[in-house]
């Protein structure tokens, strides 16, 4: 039997942001006991995932393994880390380990799937441990853009393992844990083996904000407007729901929810014992009855999702309420890359309707809820690893962030999805890839990203889809073929109906066919499409997708 | 007769940037005489125009009037000025006015789509005129980011309107005219009844850069570098590619040139005349020779086009040329918004090629060729017109130029495609709004943007799409109906196969069918759909798009 060994294993999340899965397992090969941290979705677009409906990591690697995998950590409630749960979660059946918030959210996102809440448990925060085989987990505060996250700090036989999930060096971060650099020194003393670290600011050149630098500014920008004010960030960044409304309060107005993301977030909050000091909200309803320069909007959808409350907004009414010349609408959040023309779709609609959009482009209404390049060379300095494994991030900012260990001596590797690293000696060692595949929920069922459905459906989206008819007796046409056509046009550049011309060339083929074609579906078939790509080649420009259906009497 | 009036009336352009298409008239109302000033596209995107070559602005109005339309003028020769030219040019037929080196690109697009480049004539710059019934139309030299761009300074009987194309005030543009504030200050002496203005960067609150800052920059860079150096730009930034040229040769490197649209520019210079001292380059066989540290490529795509020569070099080797550990990748570009996800995707790949890549996040490397906020303040105030009307920009950038204007006394309209404005009074007012559609390229047709056709593309990408066959004879179903799919899963939540349960459901309904429903195409079409979407939507959650095609034997 081989050595025991400590492998990192991401399945998602590194090379991309997004869709987080990691394994870790200690053991002798192919006899490891595992853990897995996170299970987060990305999201679709129309480029390369029309229709889907969420993108989360392959786990059929470790669904094979699941009499040896131990139990599921969740490091916070964002989507990227969480979403996949209930999803996935029917596949590997073991615990889950989360902190309140987290596990609140965690059970309902059960509970609507129709599965059991009670394999989530609640974990306090760090000293507080849990054991799941070989391994001891505990959830250490950091702060982001969501109560309660947690890095994980994972003691194994090899040694301790810093996981930072996501994470910024606050020191007052308004609604949960500020950065506590004394806890961290702490659970460094004795020596930690590897940091695996959020990556995703390390671009980044100036060391991070803290969410409560922006409050004053927010309230003299609210103070100052003459109609309503309206402000969106992400639903589940709580600390700046709580910052814009206080900014709110103090400017005087009358704070309103709208957005079911929202309502559920702040629920939550309030229902875990977070947000216990959140100011009073008013109702849709009751709004009406406030003067609109008392009134301040809180809305879900930053990103410009087409049907949150938002997007709403720069229709039309939403819950009754509709902004006018004179109001005004602060984005306080970032732009995702991908999601621009959404969001720019969004304000020129404001802008039609007379409504001042402000958004972030001067750093003065949002910080980011990840760590920075200096922040992460700080935090390197307080872990003092052996090695640093950098995840949560794209290939350029895994580069990039073990570069910058490298500067400070610190070894490290870039370790995308599917790489499994040993980091059992001094530095990590890269021993196998697997195929780290992406599985998409599609209407009701999972597909796999490589079953070519997708793939169809984008290449109809690009070329159209033409329908042949032919019908057989005895190996002798019986009529014409014929043919119907979706998203292509009527005519073309002849003049003729596009699908006149398909039919004389089919039909023509048709007639003129020797026995073995016309015997055989397959020849038929193959030919038919031929046509019928040439034909619309010549017509339109175009080669479309063609169904071929063949009947044949008997 | 009513009284004549002068109209400005944009198809193009206002309330997006893209597909620039500007009316204006001269005369009583329904028998003015026209021209219009450029013809461009705007390019396609998966999300809203799958399949879709280009987009460019819908002219059946301008089509309508072509016996009253005098004369296309076109500003310069960006794609979203001059793109759609070829391909309208024949709904128009009327002369087209530019200066040399757009009308010889001009040219080329006229003989690539089998039109007389006759057509295109060449005019010299301000103070010579063209005559074109009631208006009297100059090229007034600006600086932008392509050579020979203009503002026309349009002498009508109601006075004289400058329309100022894409520009910017560099007083040393490197390539092209500098911003010659005399002789605006000259054309605007007598008097200016309107300033039709770029908005493009109405929002950047510092005055603009001139080409001329960011060589030396560049020159540093390169020289710093240990392996080859790569950079992308716009191929038509002719002005920039001659910049990046130099700083190489400065450096010591040997220019190669990649990608057939960067080849056709510095081409059409060179033989304009325009491009009379660009380092020599080397063609991509001779750099095999020459060692890395002495090569400098010029790549075409810096907004990450597919098939470009930056996004060959990303995936592997372009014409023997091949990015390696220790290359550098800089792009001496801006991205615009919507191309992030396809740059990036080339960022990252050229991380795993352990290319590092530079890009403008710091503005060292590329300025604008929009005029800036305080640029157009200065503009507004040089030309002093009785009125402002903003164009080239989104409603946003529309409306904060109005903005601008109104905060120094000078009257303006946000006047969005198909507005209407008569500029004959005191101040703009809107007389009219026309339907402004958008025509399509889609493979070799011109399609409606209403059509129908994409859109039910896009629904297939969404859904997929499922052909139903059914045959009868003398209204009786011959055999049972059967099912085709393209982009959906096989089986569905049941475990069975998706189209067996489709195929049954249907069964049961044709031969259970009555005489009515039977002998009734519509009919059976009708619920047939009904059924396989809602089969569909039991198994899969999704409604698929249906085609079905019914067989009447006889």
């Amino acid at each position: 039997m081989s050595e025991s060994r400590l492998i990192y294993l991401p399945l998602g999340g590194a090379g991309e942001i997004g869709m987080n899965a990691y394994v870790y397992s200690v053991g002798p090969e192919d006899d490891e006991r595992l853990i897995v941290v996170d299970l987060g979705v990305t999201f679709p677009d129309m480029d390369g995932t029309p229709g889907v409906d969420l993108i989360m990591a392959d786990v059929a690697w470790l669904a094979e393994r699941r009499d040896r995998l131990e139990a599921i950590f969740i490091t916070h409630a964002h989507e990227d880390h969480i979403g996949a749960l209930a999803q996935l979660w029917p596949k590997l059946r073991v615990p889950v380990y989360a902190r309140a918030f987290t596990a609140h959210l965690g059970r309902m996102k059960m509970e609507e799937a129709g599965l059991d809440p009670e394999e989530i448990r609640t974990v306090s925060a760090w000293p507080e441990t849990v054991k799941a085989g070989p391994f001891t987990v505990g959830f250490a505060p950091v702060s982001h853009s969501i109560p309660e996250s947690s890095g994980l700090v994972i003691d194994t036989p090899h040694g301790r393992i810093v996981h930072t999930g996501d994470f910024k060096l606050d020191l007052s971060p308004g609604v949960g844990e500020p950065y506590d650099e004394a806890m961290w020194t702490e659970i460094a003393r004795d020596g930690v083996q590897a940091l695996v670290c959020d990556s995703t600011n390390v671009f980044s050149p100036l060391p991070g904000r803290s969410e409560s630098e922006i409050g004053p500014g927010i309230e003299e920008l609210i103070a100052a407007q003459p109609g309503l004010v309206a402000a969106t960030t992400f639903a589940s960044n709580i600390a700046r729901l709580k910052t814009l409304a206080e900014a709110g309060q103090r400017a005087g107005r009358s704070i309103v929810l709208l957005g079911r993301a929202m309502r559920r977030m702040v629920t939550a909050g309030i229902e875990t014992g977070i947000l216990a000091d959140f100011p009073k909200v008013v109702s849709p309803e009751d709004a009406a009855d406030i003067p609109r320069d008392h009134l301040m909007l809180l809305t879900s959808g930053s990103q410009g999702e087409h049907r949150a409350a938002t997007a709403q907004l720069s229709r039309g009414k939403y819950l009754g309420i509709e902004l006018k010349e004179g109001d005004t609408f602060l984005f306080s959040s970032k732009t995702i890359p991908g999601n621009e023309k959404s969001v720019i779709r969004i304000v020129n609609a404001f802008s039609e309707m007379g409504v001042d959009v402000v958004d972030d482009s001067g750093g003065a209404y949002h910080v980011s809820g990840h760590a920075n390049g200096p922040d992460l060379e700080r935090f390197h300095g307080v872990i003092r690893p052996r090695m640093l494994i950098p995840m949560h991030g794209e290939h350029r900012h895994l580069r990039a962030h073990v570069r910058l260990g490298e500067a400070s001596g610190l070894p490290g590797v870039i370790a995308p999805n599917g790489t499994m690293v040993d980091l059992t000696g001094d530095r990590p060692r890269v021993v196998e890839h697997i195929e780290a595949g992406r599985t998409y929920k599609d209407g009701s069922i999972l597909i796999g990203a490589f079953d070519g459905i997708v793939r169809d459906r984008i290449r109809m989206a690009l070329n159209g889809h033409v329908t042949v008819t032919a019908i057989l007796e005895e190996d002798e046409p019986v009529g014409d073929p014929w043919c119907e056509v979706v998203g292509l046009p009527e005519t073309g550049v002849t003049g003729a109906p596009l699908v006149d011309v398909m039919e004389e060339d089919l039909s023509q083929f048709l007639h003129r066919a020797d026995r073995k074609t016309l015997i055989s579906d397959d020849k038929l078939d193959d030919a038919m499409r031929r046509i019928v790509r040439k034909t619309a080649s010549d017509e339109i420009g175009k080669k479309p997708e063609v169904t071929v259906v063949i009947s044949r009497l008997s």
